[in-house]
């Protein structure tokens, strides 16, 4: 009876031990490679914004667009990044393929503060969604090219793109950023190098 | 024989099960809490800047403080939540006990790019923190009260506070905001309701 229960107690605790290693891993594979490519486009390289990104994603940075005339920001950009975003782009100095980038667009709203004349994020316009892809998936996607899937979606239709064209639509605003994958990373500091 | 091996594959599996669960409640436990407030005070109140929150803390939003003069911003501020703040706050419609809130203040710079005159954050000049805290850890401490932890931290120095006195180096800015908990909400769009 006691060399059964030593081997019960043993295999139990074998078992025990397995079963943490595998959930132990598979909670890091999950947590490093986050949100999959999947949850932002389909296999015909279709676009969409991901759901819950503000809970997931890396923040990365924000611009602010000058009002035309007076003081303030007339936009105020958010950009995130997907999980690992950050951290792959420090070691390698590069965006990591897979990885998503979604910018908010938000009309701003200014006025006096404490500290100033300070203008903060209000109306959500849209995002521009952009995903890394040096393989060049979708050759034959209008929005895939030069390393990257590109859309712009209106706020109110996440996952319906009204962008066609990136040479047309997306990558013009971006030639200025061209040695750097077009992405502006100056506005970066996590990432700047 | 075959009844041995039954109760040791099922006290294999009851092992196995009870290993899981405990291990996906710790991780679950862990992911909710986040950094715990003692990565932020220590038990007679010294505040820091907490490491490495850019890849643990949630964004919260921005604010760019106008130039004086002319186009762009002179300063950016972007605002962070220890995890989970967001959704608390979402649920409640306050900020839980042991919150924390970091506000990186950036020289802006600001240059013509695509979109029109846009600033960026360039250098860091230091960091606003807030640690909520409504019943109030530390009356004797004059960095505590009003239901929260404040403090400012120069660039150079994360882990030492210049302020002395939060109602004469952090109260007054926020007298507008004392409404909603001395947070100016309004800016946050991930909290706002």
């Amino acid at each position: 009876m006691k060399t059964r229960s030593r081997a019960t107690v043993l295999a139990a605790a074998a078992s025990a031990l397995l079963a943490l290693i595998w959930y132990r891993y598979g909670v890091t594979l999950a947590a490093e490679s986050g949100p999959t490519t999947e949850s932002v486009t389909d296999p015909q390289g279709n676009l969409r914004v991901p759901e819950g990104y503000r809970g997931t994603y890396e923040y990365l940075g924000s611009w602010a667009i000058a009002a035309a005339q007076g003081q303030g920001s007339k936009e105020l950009h958010i950009v995130y990044a997907s999980p690992g975003t950050m951290s792959a782009y420090q070691k390698k100095g590069s965006f990591p393929d897979g990885a998503v980038l979604v910018k908010e667009v938000f009309e701003a709203a200014t006025a006096p503060m404490t500290t100033g004349t300070v203008s903060h994020a209000d109306k959500l316009k849209g995002w521009f969604v952009m995903v890394r892809d040096t393989a060049d998936h979708h050759p034959g996607n209008k929005l895939w090219g030069d390393g990257w899937g590109w859309a712009w979606f209106d706020a109110s239709s996440p996952s319906k793109t009204t962008s066609r064209d990136y040479r047309v639509d997306c990558l013009t605003c971006h030639i200025p950023a061209r040695a750097t994958d077009w992405i502006y990373v100056g506005g970066y500091p996590s990432i700047r190098r």
